[in-house]
Order: C-alpha cells, then structure tokens, then sequence
C-alpha cells in the first residue's frame, strides 16, 4: 500500500438526504451508494483522507437547506469521528470553503471525487479542482444524475445525462474511473 | 438607455482564430459571429464595457497556444482600443485572472456571457461566474458547441450537446437569453 499522504483524498459531494427527494425526479446508477460504502471502507481501512462536502443551500424552498431534515447525511455516506465535513453554499466545492487550503497544507495534489448530481456540483466541483490544477478523478458508478427536461420541453434520461456529463469532464478537467479502478488506489 | 454602470458587461470567452480549426469537429450555430457582431455593435454604441477573455492555451499542441496563429481573436469579435483583454490559462475565465476585480471595482453585479465552447470553457466560466455571486446572462445563439463522443463511443451532435449544457446552466448558474433578448439591455 502506498503511505497514506500518496493515497489521493476522497472527496464525497453532497451525499445528504435531500438528493432523495422526489422532488429531483427519476435518477440513475441506483448501485452508487453500495459503491459508495466500499470507497469509504478502503479509505478507513487505510487510513487515507476522506472529506465530506456538505450543501447547506440558502434557498428557502430547498430540502438541502440547514435545519431541514433532508439537510443530515446519507447513512451510507456519513462521516465518523475525525473525517472533515467541508460546509458549502454555492455548487463548487472551492467557492467560500477551506478546502484547497486543507489539500495544498496536507500534500494532496491528487483527488477521487464522488456524489451528487453527476452534471451539477459534482461537475462544478470537479471543474474547478481540475482548473486549480488538482489531479482530479471522478468515480462515474458511484455518482448519479436525474432526468432533465432542456429548454425546448426535451426530457433527457437520467443516463443520458450522467454520461455527456463525464464526457466532457474527461480528459479536459479529470479522468473518468470506476470504483473498481478507485478501489487500486488503496490496495 | 441605462446608465452605463447599469448595463451588464459583456464577456466573450475564447473567440479565437483556434475555435476554427478542424480538429475540433462539427459545430452548431453557424450565425453566432453574426450575432456576437450584433451584440458587440451595440454595446459599444451604448459606450458599456466589453471583456474579451483570451484563452492562452499551456498545451504544447493546442492552436490556442500564445503564438500560434489559431491565438488571435476572430475578425468579428476582435478587441478595439480601450477594450480589455482578460488572459487565462485554464477554461474559468475567474481562476489566474483580475475579471472578478475588474466587475466588482466598477460596480458591474450583472453580466452577459457569450463564446465558445457552450459545454466547456464557456459553461465553466458561467457556473463560476454564477457562484461567485453575479448576475449571469448566457446568450444561447451568440455561442457553439462541437459534436461529442462519450465514454461508450456515442456520438452526441453539436445542437444536443449546446442544448444540455445550457438546460443544466439555466436557472442554476445564470440564465439563458437570446441575442435579441440581450440586446434589450442597451436599447
């Protein structure tokens, strides 16, 4: 196993119980959170980083907002004791947090980065690490997107979305892996 | 007409000789240098502040690399005197640049943003745009984007992949107007 500072951080990204509300609409890659738990557990287990990106929306009306029930963690994807949670308002992971600063202070240049949704602050998050100048890897089954009407009434399926997501992210801002490939970092 | 320092600026991302090259394929919106033409006749007819962000590519074989001739702005939406040029090196037109300085020091909250492509450079400077806290207006017909292969070798036309990438900016990061509809703001 390689020592732990070499070991890229994992990075989960709004993995909190609104993103099951109903009011997101049909979603794809329903095995994402069983990946999820296996990120998680090869990370404890070797003692690599692992920081939790929280979503504490300021919109009234959404289920993300602080104090709200939907607000908590994913019961698959929640933090333990001494895992950073990086509390954020905007999509992007960079913007009005401290979380460059804690992976320039920590040595990590390299990132795996997971959540919700795939097109949305995953994306925005992944962007802007990759544009920091991050080494970024984003890990497409165990991420997930919803269907998405365009602006011309054109219902997109939720795979379909996911996917030109990852594709224009891929090689331009990360690289594109699955949780099997992720999974080598730690072994 | 508003006064100037209420007209929103207009920014043009990476309208550059290079985005003719072939290498990058097929592209939607033929009529968008008309439009930016448009657009760019108007604003500064209006005396309001124009930006061109430049993209100086640090890619050894990229026709955006500063002194390639693929470098220069394209004839129709070439900077005039007294217009600033915004140099980057990664696809935010926010990260390694003053243009966040810039708008805030002259008091611009609100901006239009148009150029190429949709789903990368100009999508990625909308959403950082968007959650730094500014207004942003995308014009949907003065912007293109190229057909797109994904990670299962789907081919995606160049209109689709234009259409996501504003479906998923719209109402999120910014919204999306029309050439007409931004030419409102100087009339």
């Amino acid at each position: 196993m390689l020592p732990e500072k070499h070991i890229p951080a994992l990075i989960l990204i709004d993995l909190q119980i609104a993103i099951d509300d109903p009011v997101w609409g049909p979603r794809n890659n329903p095995d994402a959170e069983d990946k999820l738990r296996h990120l998680l557990d090869a990370w404890r287990d070797a003692g690599a980083s692992v920081y939790h990106v929280r979503h504490d929306s300021l919109e009234p009306q959404s289920p993300y907002r602080p104090g709200q029930p939907g607000n908590a963690f994913k019961p698959e994807a929640a933090p333990v004791a001494g895992e950073p949670i990086v509390p954020k308002t905007t999509n992007s992971a960079f913007i009005g947090t401290d979380l460059e600063e804690r992976l320039r202070r920590s040595g990590h240049n390299s990132v795996v980065m997971a959540g919700v949704l795939t097109s949305n602050s995953l994306e925005m998050s992944v962007r802007h690490g990759g544009n920091l100048g991050f080494d970024v890897r984003v890990v497409s089954d165990a991420s997930w997107d919803v269907d998405t009407t365009d602006l011309d009434g054109r219902i997109w399926p939720a795979a379909d979305v996911h996917a030109l997501s990852l594709a224009r992210i891929n090689g331009e801002y990360a690289r594109v892996i699955s949780t099997a490939q992720a999974l080598e970092f730690v072994r």
